[in-house]
Parts: structure tokens; C-alpha cells; sequence
């Protein structure tokens, strides 16, 4: 049996989206800077899904700058505050994206930044009263870059209101929701932030594209300098296929959000389940069973002789998982996230990330192989 | 008639490259950095993408880094020689890009570099004299960006001979080569540069993805921050399916190079020949019939009537053509390449580009089309 069970990771891209994609790069290849009928063909097409994407939103479509990831979204989010917006003092957390992190790091090893760290509560849950403490001593123009989902642990930080504290204190606000959209419903026009962050190969669209939502009381300058696409603020030819499979995947996404979300809610109840019915000692990384992506479960599995080879022998078994996020597993290093939250490293930690491709017999198998690796006997033989 | 006359703009993505994205789109979507079997399976996809576009250019996989567009690659070489090499002084000129152009500018404004505009000779040819002798008044490291062929003209770049005086002068070398790859043979083991761009797009492949050359003697960060991805050099789960699809592209250009560069040069010349002969007063902006792009041709026509409706007037006939570069048409600007070289700018120019796909019977019908459009009488009819 094969079992993909690192939907944090990457998701399995849906079939229509692939055909939009392809029926694009068959018929449609103008440039889109091109003013012939050509040009004007693929110009409709990008502006179209800009359309869409920002009405799924709930904000204006001239606030939406599509990208070539999350990453890239990020960047642009944190180095438009330091660079243009004057912003010296930023806020985040030990647990956040390389895409935030590595970002906040270097410049603040370039002297560019005051950068501090909000503590995290049992579970890794964001202190909130410490984050207010943080804002009441700032010193001139600050961001607050904390993310919506946590993608390792599943955390979900309480947008609105780290929203309002920012208000209440009159700092920006750039949140990571690349775990997040596409399957939780976000409603702008409800929520206080100035950046949000998007990659579709997360909801079953494509990689290599994604965006950067901007709010419009804010002004910065590019991350990439060049032509005047993405209304200046973003040089290169659009990547008209991928922003077109972006699109569909949202659509696709957010229509049958509610029905994907409790089928795999449902999934990772019955997983946390059979994990504590069949492995003795099972625990788990971050708030699993409170507010969490229904998408993402840690574990952390009791120590045994095989548990260092844990995701290998997983693997070899067919099952895809995964020891920390896939942008940090090429680096061979301990997870910073489970370090952050002073997990026990002893104890090996897999997260195991669903989408609706899913299924409760490949959660059957999974419980199946961890208990041959670990050498637990079944009940039932006992 | 359809015709399609702005390959320099973007081109026709190749059935084949189609084939092989939508493959892995459809059975390989795992993360590469993920260490499971779905990522192993993309990861080698990559590598061995990396390994023939080396191979193709005759350097190391370790020098190909891959990006989202030739925007972003020609960024990272300019903020990486500014921001990681020194780089207080840039020598450019005023007929580049807008990806270097306008970064080059925006550097400039934040007091960050001196930047010096090499002359332009007649035709808008680089006036290597003069880049010597700014070369020989640098004060510290120094950057030389100049394209290889320049995408309004044509005007090819005589890229050893600047090699050569960059090393001379012991200055960086960056060569926007967007024009060039996949239409010219690139050996890199016999050109001193330090950095070269790609788009894939330019040769029949897909938007969205490109790569930088980067010689291993140097050694930058990344413009995106993140993930351990291309070595730590750009953060951002890579585009697996574009990749694939940039590399199946430059495959096909190089093994049919010298059959292709062939034909469109012979559709270029009997474009300039029948324009001679059926427009009276017609002339070429740039060094069309010197050392230019085989695929580049930049008409002057004379004032008529009409002369400002010319490509509208084209588009109505079903021919797309552009003014300028497709990247800055969407600012409605008139050509900073044509004001760079003086060009007559109440004469309408039209900039055709061409490719493999394009037939002896497509200009003939454009011929006809611009003999109606500036009313000019057949011969035969006079």
C-alpha cells in the first residue's frame, strides 16, 4: 500500500486543475504584457483569477500580487516593512516558517532590525499577554510576523485578536497563512492585518506560485524589480498557467471546504485514536487536540530500538511522512520547531499531514506498520 | 491569417515540453526536500534537470541555480554583488533590460551604488573604448551588466571580448543572456562571466521558471530567504513540473540549434528584403543587419496617416507584433531602448521576432497587410 500522508508538505495536484493548466499552456502562451489579441488573451485570464482569488477573500482585487511562493510572498511582506515602511523593530516567534525566520535572522544580523521573539505557553501556543508586553515597549514602526498555522505542530494562532492587539498598538501585522488558506475560510474584511501569504501547491493547486495579499492603506516597493506586471510591483512575465491553476484550486477549495474539513478532521480524530488504543506511551507535539489544523498531527512516539529509523522504516512500508517541515528536512537538522517547544529529541517525532485524498484504511495500515516497528504486540494476540 | 510575430516576448511552449510538466504534475507531485519516495522522486527530477542544463552550458550542476523568471535571476546577481560582494559601482547602459535597468535605478536612488552608462555607437552598439575607461577609474569592486542581445534591437553583445575586459580590470561580469539561451551556443568554460540569466519561456518553454548561472568563484546570498532549497540559495518549494519543462526545452533548442537558427535567419532576411522592396522609405533600428539576433527585427516605418495605429491596425489583421519589449508595454511608455539610441520617434517602429515556428507564407500575408495599412500600391497595380 501506498500512504501520502505529508499534505503539509505538498498536496496531490487536483485533475482540473491540471487541465486548466494545460489547456493554458497549449492555446494561450501571449505575454501577457503584450497589448495584441494574443497578450490581451492571457492579460484577461490573469486579472480574471485575480478577480476570483480576492472575492474568495473578501478584499478588492488590486490588493492581491500573485508570486512564485510563499516564500517569495514572505520575503517581499517583511523586506517592504524594513525597507519602505520604516519598520526597525519586529516581533515573531521560535517556531515560525525558514521563510519568516531565516528572513528575520539575516537582517537582523545585517543591523537592520531589533528582532524579538514572543514566548510560547505549554504546547507552543503564542502568549498573547506577552506579545502585548513586546508592543508596549516598541520604539517607532513595528511588525508583528506571526503565523496562521503552525505547519509542524498544526498550532493555530487567533488571528482576529492578534490582529486587534496590533491595532491597539498601531503595528503592522504580516501572517504566514500558507497552511491555512484554502482550508479554513478567511474573511479580510473581518480580520486586522496588513499582509497574508499564499502558495497553491499547499490546497491542491500547483508549485512555483502563490501570492502576497497587501492591504491597501499600505505602500511598498518590489521584492523583484523589473517590468510593470503586477501593477509595478512585481517584475517578470506572470506565470499565467500557474496563477490560472491557483485559482481553480482555491475555487476548488473553498467550495467544498466544509465537507473536506470534517472529512478529515474526522480522519485525524480516528488516527489520534488508534494511535492511543495501539501504541503505549504515544504523546503529542503541540495542541493537537485543541486548536490545530484538522490537516496536521505530530507525534511523538515512546523511545524504542527502532526509533531512529522510524521514518525510514515508514517508508520502506510505503507511508510517506515526515520528521519536521520538508523546507528543512534538505538541511539534515533537528526541527527548530520541535527544539522551540522543548520537545523531548529523544523521543522520535513524525508528523503525519491528511487531505481529502486520504482514507481510514491507510490510517488502518499506518497503525499496522508503526506497531511491527515498534514491536508491539496486538491485543488481541496478548 | 494568425500571426505570431512577438517571440521575443514569449513563444509557443513545445508539445513535448507540455507532455513532460503535465506528467509530473499529474504522478509526481511529492516535495523535493522531503526525504520519503515522493520526495526522492522529484528531487532526482531536479538534479537531473540541473545536470543537463549544466551540461548544455558546459559548467558545474553546482553553478545552476533555479529561479522563477530571468526577472528574479538578474535581480539576485545585482543585489547579490551590492549586498554580498562589495559592489559600490555599477557600469551598465541605457538600452538594458528593465529587470536591470530599473533595479540598477532603484539602487542608484537609495545611494547604495555609483552607476556609470557605457556609450552607445551607432545602431546602439556598446562602445567597448568607453568601458574600458570607466573600467580603469573604478574605485573598489566593480559590477559590468550589459545583455547579451538586447530584446528591442536585437543588437548582439560581443560577450567574450567584455569578458575579457572585465578581467582585465578585475571587475564582476553579469549578462542578462534572457535573448540568447536556447538560440546560441553558450560554453562557459570559454567566457569570463561571473553571472548569466535564463527564462524559459524564451525558448519554447514554460513562464514561471528560469535559472542564474552563478560562477562557483563567487559567492552571494539569496534574494529569497527560506528553506535549505537550491543549496540554500533560494527559499521556496521548487517548481519540480517548470523545471522539468525549462530543461526538456533547452534540449530541444540545442539539439536543433544550428537547423532553427538557420530558417528564422533565412525568415528574417526575407522579411528585410520584401520590406525593402515594398515599402519605400522603410528602415531598421539597431544593428538588424549586422551582428543581431537571427529572431529580431526592429522596423522603421516612415510617417503616414496611419502610423500611429500601425500595430493596432496589425492586431485588427490578425499579426501580433510589438512597439517595444512586451515588459514595459503594459506602462504604455514609449521605448527607453528607442530613446536610448535616438531613434526617430515620430516614425512608428514595430519590433517582429520570430521563431521556428513561423512560415515564408506568414510575412508574405504581413507584407500585403502593412502595404494596405501605410496604402502603399502594389507595383504591379502602378
Amino acid at each position: 500500500m501506498k500512504v501520502y500522508f505529508d499534505n503539509a508538505a505538498t498536496t496531490q495536484v487536483d485533475k482540473e486543475v491540471i487541465d486548466v493548466m494545460t489547456e493554458i499552456l497549449t492555446e494561450h502562451y501571449g505575454n501577457p504584457s503584450s497589448i495584441h489579441a494574443h497578450g490581451r488573451k492571457t492579460r484577461t485570464i490573469i486579472e480574471n483569477s485575480r478577480k476570483t482569488v480576492a472575492k474568495l477573500l473578501n478584499c478588492t482585487p488590486a490588493e492581491i500580487f500573485f508570486t512564485s511562493s510563499g516564500s517569495e510572498a514572505d520575503n517581499m511582506a517583511i523586506y517592504g516593512c524594513v525597507n519602505d515602511l520604516g519598520v526597525k523593530h519586529i516581533i515573531s516567534s521560535a517556531i515560525e516558517h525558514h521563510a519568516v525566520g531565516h528572513t528575520l535572522e539575516h537582517l537582523e544580523k545585517q543591523g537592520k532590525i531589533k528582532l524579538s521573539y514572543v514566548k510560547l505557553l505549554d504546547k507552543g501556543i503564542i502568549d498573547l499577554e506577552h506579545l502585548e508586553e513586546l508592543l508596549q515597549n516598541q520604539n517607532g514602526p513595528t511588525l508583528v510576523s506571526l503565523m496562521h498555522a503552525n505547519n509542524e505542530l498544526g498550532n493555530l494562532l487567533p488571528i482576529k485578536s492578534v490582529g486587534e492587539i496590533c491595532k491597539k498598538y498601531n503595528a503592522y501585522f504580516h501572517c504566514d497563512t500558507v497552511q491555512t488558506i484554502g482550508h479554513y475560510k478567511i474573511d479580510l474584511q473581518n480580520i486586522n492585518v496588513h499582509f497574508i501569504t499564499c502558495s497553491a501547491h499547499k490546497f491542491h493547486g500547483p508549485k512555483g506560485v502563490g501570492f502576497i495579499y497587501i492591504n491597501h492603506k499600505v505602500k511598498i516597493k518590489p521584492l523583484i524589480f523589473g517590468g510593470a506586471q503586477e501593477r509595478n510591483m512585481r517584475g517578470g512575465t506572470e506565470n499565467v498557467y500557474g496563477i490560472a491553476g491557483l485559482t481553480k484550486a482555491l475555487e476548488i477549495s473553498c467550495s467544498g471546504m466544509e465537507e473536506h474539513a470534517a472529512y478529515i478532521q474526522g480522519l485525524k480524530d480516528y488516527f489520534i485514536e488508534q494511535l492511543k488504543e495501539n501504541i503505549p506511551g504515544v504523546a503529542f507535539n503541540g495542541n493537537s487536540e485543541g486548536q490545530s489544523l484538522y490537516t496536521v498531527l505530530n507525534v511523538s512516539f515512546p523511545e524504542s530500538e527502532n526509533s531512529e529509523m522510524l521514518l525510514f522504516s515508514l517508508d520502506i512500508q510505503g507511508i510517506s511522512a515526515s520528521g519536521g517541515s520538508a523546507c528543512s528536512s534538505g538541511s539534515a537538522q533537528v526541527s527548530h520547531v520541535l527544539m522551540g517547544i522543548h520537545a523531548n529529541l529523544n523521543r522520535p517525532s513524525v508528523r503525519f499531514s491528511f487531505s481529502k485524498y486520504n482514507t481510514k484504511e491507510e490510517i488502518d495500515y499506518t497503525i499496522n506498520v508503526l506497531k511491527e516497528i515498534l514491536k508491539i504486540k496486538s491485543k488481541e494476540t496478548v
